[in-house]
């Protein structure tokens, strides 16, 4: 089968085998649709080493299961493969397991390929109204709703987003459904307008009053953001840490103690909850699509999202 | 001025001096519509000893204020009039002043009247984006979302209301925006296309599972919902008692224990946040409207209202 093979820092569309999913007891999936994440164009700089097919952002068809009554199911799926039996697991944090392979990212080929394996209790099924233009963003919707999974965001609260990229925007209309007041400081004209559309209010960096927020999200993975973030949030308010760093980041920690900081790293988050906003029509991300491109373009298509301000690429096998 | 007037339990449409609004350094507001609240109704029977105008909820426009900037202004109001002084207001809880007067519940005249006055700090601006039929719903859909002030709802919980009245249908479309899984049990058929044309579902009484559900509001404001709300409810769930009790309720309060459970009262909740979701669109009440009276008709009006499974009816002065 085609897929979009990474090693050694070097992308490709290369023939790999078809995985074997039966031999290990998991589901055959075939990939109607992936998105390409920012975490993709991370791993080509060197983020973390990994060799393989790239991808773990998805919707696609089940082909082969343990089950047959998964045959033909229209699918997305969680990307972390928890072991079950090691003390984090049972601990009730399968997510963060450390045996844990990670699709695309660590030690499991991704779903930039026309077929996929996954554990059958990584599966979710797809409702018939959600298309797959919604569906393919099923995974970083739920790491956006891992934020309302995590910290208890109050209707009169304050919250400030900093950053309205491909993720950020997401974490915008899943914030904005809180009710509470949120503001997100947005770069680029094209994702004002995204949010505008969205009647979700946008604030100019420069007058984001300091000291203030009670909760500010963090979604920009820069040290300047991070640094304003800082900045906005009241003593005593919560710090949503929804980005990764590539390398070290160099911070002054006294204010975090002075004001009583609360920090909270958020990464992967729960899908049937996405699936339901997505259901109900709650959250549309579908306007954040820039591009398809066929699945034999797809060194093209990380150049693609690898630009400035480019939203949402989309592979199609 | 035309005024809903209760006395000893007998209602009447009466005519009663404009109040002196200048007088106290309040705004006097010329109300636009007003809404029949099931709290109207029990004040009719005796649930609380209240002579004077009634009624709490209503849109208006404000015609005399301190400041002339309010006037002219589309207002919505909170119900609470706090002295501001006692330990209770200086400790933050204003809406618990244990010497506060209540709009058309305690020691204030209320908004089923052509004038009501109130203190400035109550009102609150209304979007030109949202209807006057909309607004007047604003001071229910706060108390909705106030279990979201109160209750931190995670997006993986699954939620039971149990009601769909008046209050429940506002409840049910506030907990629907929280990602969380949501089964409403609603008796009549009028409050289950209600909550179906949201795409809300709902759960017949018998197949509610019982001891599974992490939260359970319950909205009925009777002994058999709570019963229920309390039997659906998981050891360790919380218990928001969205409803008043008339009269004394017979508990056995053993299981609360055994089972660890949160019990949260909820009331009166924050206005902002409720403008912001039906300005954003999130919640839509204007489909709970049964009727619109002129204030002249309001005796019948509440007659209509006291009717099984009427949802909203409307006062227009």
């Amino acid at each position: 089968m085609q897929a979009l093979w990474l090693e050694n820092g070097q992308l490709s569309v290369c023939d790999v085998p078809i995985p074997d999913a039966a031999g290990r007891g998991e589901a055959l999936v075939h990939v109607r649709l992936s998105g390409i994440c920012g975490t993709d164009l991370e791993l080509v700089r060197g983020y973390y080493p990994y060799s393989g097919v790239l991808g773990h952002e998805f919707v696609g068809e089940v082909v082969e299961a343990p089950d047959p009554a998964w045959i033909g199911a229209r699918v997305v799926g969680e990307i972390n493969d928890a072991c079950g039996t090691c003390p984090t697991c049972r601990a009730g944090r399968p997510t963060h397991c450390e045996a844990r392979t990670v699709l695309g990212i660590v030690g499991r080929d991704g779903v930039h390929a026309e077929y996929v394996r996954l554990p059958m209790v990584n599966l979710h099924r797809v409702p018939d109204t959600v298309s797959d233009e919604a569906a393919v963003f099923t995974e970083p919707l739920a790491a956006a709703v891992e934020i309302l999974q995590q910290v208890h965001i109050a209707p009169t609260d304050r919250v400030l987003l900093v950053g309205a990229g491909r993720l950020g925007q997401l974490v915008a209309q899943v914030l904005a459904l809180t009710s509470a007041e949120l503001c997100v400081v947005a770069r680029h004209p094209l994702q004002r307008d995204l949010l505008r559309a969205r009647n979700i209010a946008t604030i100019a960096e420069e007058d984001v009053a300091p000291r203030t927020w009670d909760v500010v999200v963090e979604a920009t993975g820069s040290p300047s953001g991070l640094d304003q973030a800082r900045a906005a949030l009241r003593p005593r308010g919560t710090l949503v840490l929804k980005s990764t760093y590539a390398g070290e980041v160099t911070l002054d920690l006294s204010p975090f103690v002075v004001d009583e900081i609360t920090v909270v790293g958020s990464r992967c988050g729960p899908f049937a909850p996405a699936i339901r906003l997505l259901e109900r029509g709650d959250v549309d991300p579908t306007a954040l699509i820039a591009e398809r491109y066929p699945l034999a373009n797809a060194v093209e298509a990380m150049q693609h999202a690898a630009e400035r301000g480019v939203m949402k690429v989309l592979l199609e096998p």
